[in-house]
């Protein structure tokens, strides 16, 4: 069934003002890979993740999974995946191309945040969904919807005054999928270590696109 | 080179007020199908571009395109693409299943708000870049890494007190591609009508999975 919808309006001058404050906030993220060990309540995570849990999916099917590692033994099982993974990507896999592409971004196999972050928050999709007689549900543009609801995800992070940087662990899915006991149907999608920066964080000397580079009208 | 960065903070009882503000914000979101022809200034809508910016990228690619049409002839040609391809995909290309699974959304073919939102916009993800000697520079991620520009497009309008439908138009692409004048390495992810909700607007009674349905702490 259908109901009415009326959303909250604003004027104007209210919307241009709301949309250049919001603007001005989120182009202050940056990814970080320094992270502190400072703790962050837990219920700051609960919120961004239930913000996360608002965003659009196709036909509705919310297929996402949200897993919050905060046990430090768990931590440090997934930075030794990943260190070990992500060095073969780095020497093998990647190829000198993607390898010099990073080489502005000084990332390595190294990943110290995996261990220091209060949390990591691995994001899983589900590619297909289980009905409760077994059959299975397919799940459309679940990649897509995925990610925009790690998009809202890091704009709620943003907002909170906490830090993160996007990654792809390439390779890791399935080991990392074993280690925190998740079902076949669930593939890993991001790894999003979450806290405070730390006192001598830096990041890389990067500009934005300015508008006229990314947006066309017509 | 590398920068200090060191980002705002925010106080535990301030985190937790963000957050949860932040949370009641988007969760009032929902994807509305029916947008009154009523006039939304430019300028919200280029800050709300300029905040989807600000989205990370694999390799800081910025692999986005955003195409606003405003222009009442270009949006009913792109109603007209759409509404033909649109017939075929429900009459013949979806499958019984997937019509099925959208019937509680009252979805169909006719998409009214394609001539009266004040804009569409159309997210183009460009597949590859083209370097100024003519040679590919490889976009790494580039669906996820606009899909997270778009998730925080999303939160954008919904901040601005606007109202949009996600839609991924299925086998419009190359046609759409054509009538806006984009290059080759660019394809249609999304198209997203903006501007108010009409006076009867309604929306299918959805209700979102809690935070433990979604949300595995380890
Ligand atoms: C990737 C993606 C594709 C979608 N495609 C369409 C579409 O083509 N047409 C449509 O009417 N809605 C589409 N939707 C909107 C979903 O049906 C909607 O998000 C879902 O029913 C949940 O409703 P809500 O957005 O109001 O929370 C799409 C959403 C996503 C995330
Ligand atoms: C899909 C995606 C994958 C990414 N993968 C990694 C990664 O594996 N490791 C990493 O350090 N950064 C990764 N990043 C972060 C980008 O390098 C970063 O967003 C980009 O350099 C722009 O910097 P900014 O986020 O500070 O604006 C990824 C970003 C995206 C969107």
């Amino acid at each position: 069934s259908h109901v009415p919808f009326s959303p909250r309006r604003y004027s104007e001058e209210e919307m241009l003002k709301r949309s250049k404050e919001f603007y001005e906030l989120l182009n202050q993220r940056r990814s970080v890979r320094f992270i502190s060990d400072e703790a962050v309540p837990r219920e700051v995570i609960d919120n961004i993740i239930r913000a996360a849990g608002t965003s659009p999916s196709g036909a509705h099917t919310e297929p996402w999974t949200f897993v919050v590692v905060e046990d430090p033994e768990v931590k440090h099982k997934i930075r030794e995946i990943i260190e070990e993974e992500e060095e073969i990507n780095y020497r093998k896999r990647m190829g000198d191309k993607w390898v010099t592409d990073l080489k502005k971004l000084k990332t390595n196999w190294v990943k110290e945040y995996l261990d220091s972050a209060p949390y990591l928050i691995l994001i899983f999709k589900q590619v297909y969904g289980v009905l409760s007689d077994n059959r299975k549900k397919t799940h459309y543009y679940n990649e897509i919807s995925v990610s925009i609801a790690c998009g809202i995800l890091l704009a709620a992070l943003q907002n909170a005054g906490l830090v993160t940087v996007t990654t792809t662990p390439l390779n890791c899915g399935p080991r990392l999928r074993l280690l925190l006991d998740r079902p076949i149907n669930e593939k890993l999608l991001m790894l999003l270590p979450v806290g405070y920066a730390s006192k001598d964080a830096t990041v890389p000397d990067l500009q934005r696109k300015p508008l006229e580079d990314i947006m066309v009208v017509t």
